[in-house]
C-alpha cells in the first residue's frame, strides 16, 4: 500500500517534532511530503533539517498542491479549526494538535466539516497512549471500580517563570492564546479527566488571572464538577507552584484508585460499598480493602503512537485512539470553567457556545500588547518528560 | 492547691469517657464531682461506673449545687451554647465538646457570656494535640513554608453505614443535629484547617444531602475557599466512601507539605519561588527541592491532653491550646458552606448569622421523623483510633 503523504503546517515546537519523526521513518506508512510556515526562518530550518519535504509559506497552496494526502495542523490554537476545515474541504485527512480550538463554537464547525468530508480526523492527545492512564480508564470503564463516586485531580506541576510568558507576544493573552493554563498546559488533563471519568453535567470554575505572573489570563484554577449519576469531581491546576503535585484519585462503589509519582494503587473491596451500607448492622464499618500496585501494560508511545495509530486507521481501518471529534470534550470543560468564573455561576454542559464566544471576544478586544517579549522558546525545552513523570 | 471539682453534663459517648478519665486520675488537678443526664439509664450506668460522683437529672441543679468549679458540656450539639452560658452565669469554668454550636449566632452569645464571666473557656478540639498537626501548624506559622499559596484537604475516611444513621432519632436531622458530616464528623478538620492555614475570606460550598444514606442532611461536601492573600483552598469530605483518604497538602512560597498515612513530607526550596519566578531566565525552571520526612515531636495526648491543659490553665495560668472562643471559627466555615450551597452563591466570612439561622430554622421546621431508629450506638465504637490513623 502506498504510504500516506503528510503535510505539516506550523514548523514550531510540535510541528517540527512530528515532521522529524515521520522523516526519520518512525511512523510506518507515513512519508513527509511538505511543510508550511509563515516564518521564513522556520522554512530555512526545514530546508536544512527536513530534506525532501516541499516548503510552503501559504497554507492553501500546500493543500492544493496535490503533494499530500493528510495534513497535521500544528499552528497556534486559534488556527486549528479553520486550518482543519480547509484540510477537509480539500479532501484531506486531518490530524490537529491540541487543543481542538479556543472556543467550542469554532470546534463545532470543525467537527461538522470533518463529518461532511468523510475523511479521517484525529487529534494529538498523546497522553491517551500513556499506559497508566489507559489502565486507569480500563479499570473505570470495565466497572472494576464500580459506579464512579468521585474524581479529584491535583495538577500543579506545570511551573512556569515569568521568562516563559515573556517569550512570545501571543503567549498568555486573550487575543493570542485565548486563555492560560486551561488552554496551554492543561488540555491533556482535561481530555483525560473526561476520557477516564466521563463528561461532567455541570461545572463551577474559579480562576485567578495573573495570580503568579504578569499576564492577563488565568494561571490558577480550581473547578468543581457534577456528573449525571451524582458523582463529584475537583480539578486543581496552576503554573505558579513548585514543587508541584500530579495526583489523580478516583473512587467508586468497589474501591479506590490513586495515581501519583508514576505509580497507581488500587484498593479493591470484597463487597461493593452500596451493598454494605444498607445491609451492615455495624454503623462504623471499615470494610477490608486489599491494596495493590497496578502495573501498566506496555510503553508510552506518546506522539509517535498517535501518529502510528492514525496511519493504521487510514491504511487498515484501525479505530482511532484519539478521534478528532473528542477534542471538543476537553474544550467544553475548559470553556465551562472560564464561563462559570466570568459569570459567577454554575454552568451546565454543553456550554452556550455563542455566549461564550461573545465573552471571550470581549476579553480579546482588550488584550494588552506585551512590552517585554524576549524571544521564542521551545515548549519542549528540557522538561517535557519531567512534566509527565509523576503522570 | 485544691483540685478542680468537675461536673460533666451528658454521660453519652464523650461525656462518659471524660468522666472516666478524670475519675481514673488521668488528669492532674481535676476531680470528678458530679455528672448529669436526662436519661435514667445513663445515671444508672454512672452509679455503677463513676463511684463518688453526685448524679443529677437537672442541669441547673448541678450548676447550683456548689459541688463543682467547672462544667464539661458533652450534651447534643444544639445544647452546647445554652449550657455553656448557664455555666458561666453560675461563675463556673466551662469546657465544651465540639462543635461549639450549630449556628454562629448562638455561639456569638456563648462567647459573649464567657467574656463577661471572666471564667476560663475551653473546647474539646483534641486534634490540636496531635503532634503531626501541631508540627504542620508550626511550619506554616514560622514561615518555613513561606507565604501560603494553597491548601487542599481530602478527608473521605469518615465512612458510615445506614445503621449508624438509624441509631439515633436526632442523628442527621436538621432539627436534632443541625447538619451532617460538617457538624458531626468534620468539626476537628474545619478547626485544624483554619488553625493551620488561617481563616478564609470567602467560601463556595457544594453539599449533597442524603447522597449516600437515607438522611436529610449533607453526607458529601466540597468547599472552595479564598484567603485574604489570594491563596486558595479546597476541602472535600464524605461519609459514603471506603476506603477513604485523609490527605492534607499545603503549598507555600518556600515549599510544600503533604500529610498522608500518618506521615508528613516537606519539600523545601533553596530559593523562594516568587523570587525565582521573576529573576530566572529559564522559562521551564524546575527548582531543586529537597524532600524530607518531618517527624512529629511527642505523643498525641488527645482528650486527656486538652483536659490537662485546661486544668493547668485554671490552676497555673497556662495558656489554653484550644480556647473556647476559637470554636466559632470552624463553625463559621461550616455555616458558610451550608449557606453557600443553599443560596448558590459565594459567601463572605463572617457569615450573616441572623440570615443563616433563618435558613437553618426553615430546614429544621421540616425535619422528618425517623421511622427506623434501632438503638443508640457509641460514636467511639472501635474505630476512633482508626479514623485518625491516617491523620
Amino acid at each position: 500500500m502506498e504510504p500516506i503523504r503528510v503535510g505539516v503546517v506550523g514548523v514550531g515546537n510540535m510541528g517540527s517534532a512530528h515532521a522529524k519523526n515521520i522523516l526519520d521513518g518512525k511512523v510506518r506508512g507515513m512519508t513527509l511530503a511538505a511543510v508550511c510556515d509563515i516564518e521564513p526562518q522556520k522554512l530555512c530550518w526545514a530546508e536544512e533539517n527536513l530534506p525532501g519535504a516541499a516548503r510552503f509559506s501559504d497554507y492553501e497552496e500546500m493543500l492544493q498542491s496535490g503533494l499530500i494526502d493528510m495534513v497535521i495542523v500544528a499552528a497556534p490554537h486559534y488556527l486549528h479549526p479553520p486550518m482543519g476545515i480547509s484540510g477537509f474541504r480539500h479532501g484531506l485527512h486531518v490530524l490537529i494538535e491540541k487543543p481542538a480550538g479556543v472556543y467550542v463554537k469554532q470546534v463545532e464547525e470543525l467537527n461538522a466539516a470533518a463529518k461532511q468530508s468523510g475523511k479521517l480526523f484525529g487529534i494529538m492527545l498523546n497522553q491517551r497512549m500513556n499506559p497508566l492512564y489507559r489502565k486507569a480508564r480500563a479499570l473505570v470503564q470495565s466497572d472494576a471500580l464500580g459506579e464512579p463516586k468521585r474524581c479529584v485531580w491535583i495538577i500543579t506541576n506545570w511551573y512556569r517563570t515569568q521568562a516563559y510568558y515573556d517569550s512570545g507576544s501571543w503567549r498568555a493573552t486573550w487575543a493570542g492564546e485565548g486563555g492560560g493554563v486551561l488552554l496551554n498546559q492543561c488540555p491533556h488533563h482535561l481530555d483525560l479527566w473526561q476520557w477516564i471519568f466521563g463528561m461532567p453535567k455541570r461545572i463551577r470554575g474559579f480562576c485567578q488571572y495573573g495570580r503568579w505572573h504578569d499576564i492577563e489570563v488565568e494561571d490558577d484554577v480550581t473547578a468543581y464538577a457534577e456528573y449525571e449519576n451524582g458523582a463529584a469531581g475537583v480539578l486543581i491546576t496552576s503554573t505558579g507552584e513548585t514543587p508541584g503535585t500530579n495526583r489523580l484519585e478516583i473512587s467508586g462503589d468497589k474501591g479506590k484508585l490513586v495515581l501519583e509519582d508514576g505509580k497507581m494503587a488500587f484498593w479493591e473491596l470484597d463487597t461493593p460499598e452500596r451493598e454494605l451500607c444498607f445491609t451492615s448492622k455495624d454503623g462504623f464499618l471499615t470494610p477490608a480493602a486489599a491494596c495493590r500496585e497496578i502495573l501498566p501494560d506496555g510503553e508510552d508511545t506518546a506522539h509517535i503512537g498517535i501518529l502510528q495509530n492514525f496511519a493504521n486507521a487510514v491504511l487498515y481501518g484501525e479505530p482511532l485512539i484519539a478521534p478528532g471529534y473528542d477534542g471538543i470534550n476537553g474544550l467544553q470543560i475548559s470553556n465551562a470553567i472560564h464561563f462559570s468564573d466570568w459569570t459567577g455561576e454554575t454552568v451546565e454542559l454543553p456550554v452556550d457556545g455563542e455566549r461564550f464566544y461573545e465573552l471571550l471576544q470581549e476579553r480579546a478586544s482588550h488584550s494588552r500588547r506585551k512590552e517585554h517579549v524576549v524571544s521564542e522558546i521551545s515548549d519542549l525545552q528540557g522538561t517535557y518528560n519531567d512534566r509527565w513523570k509523576s503522570r
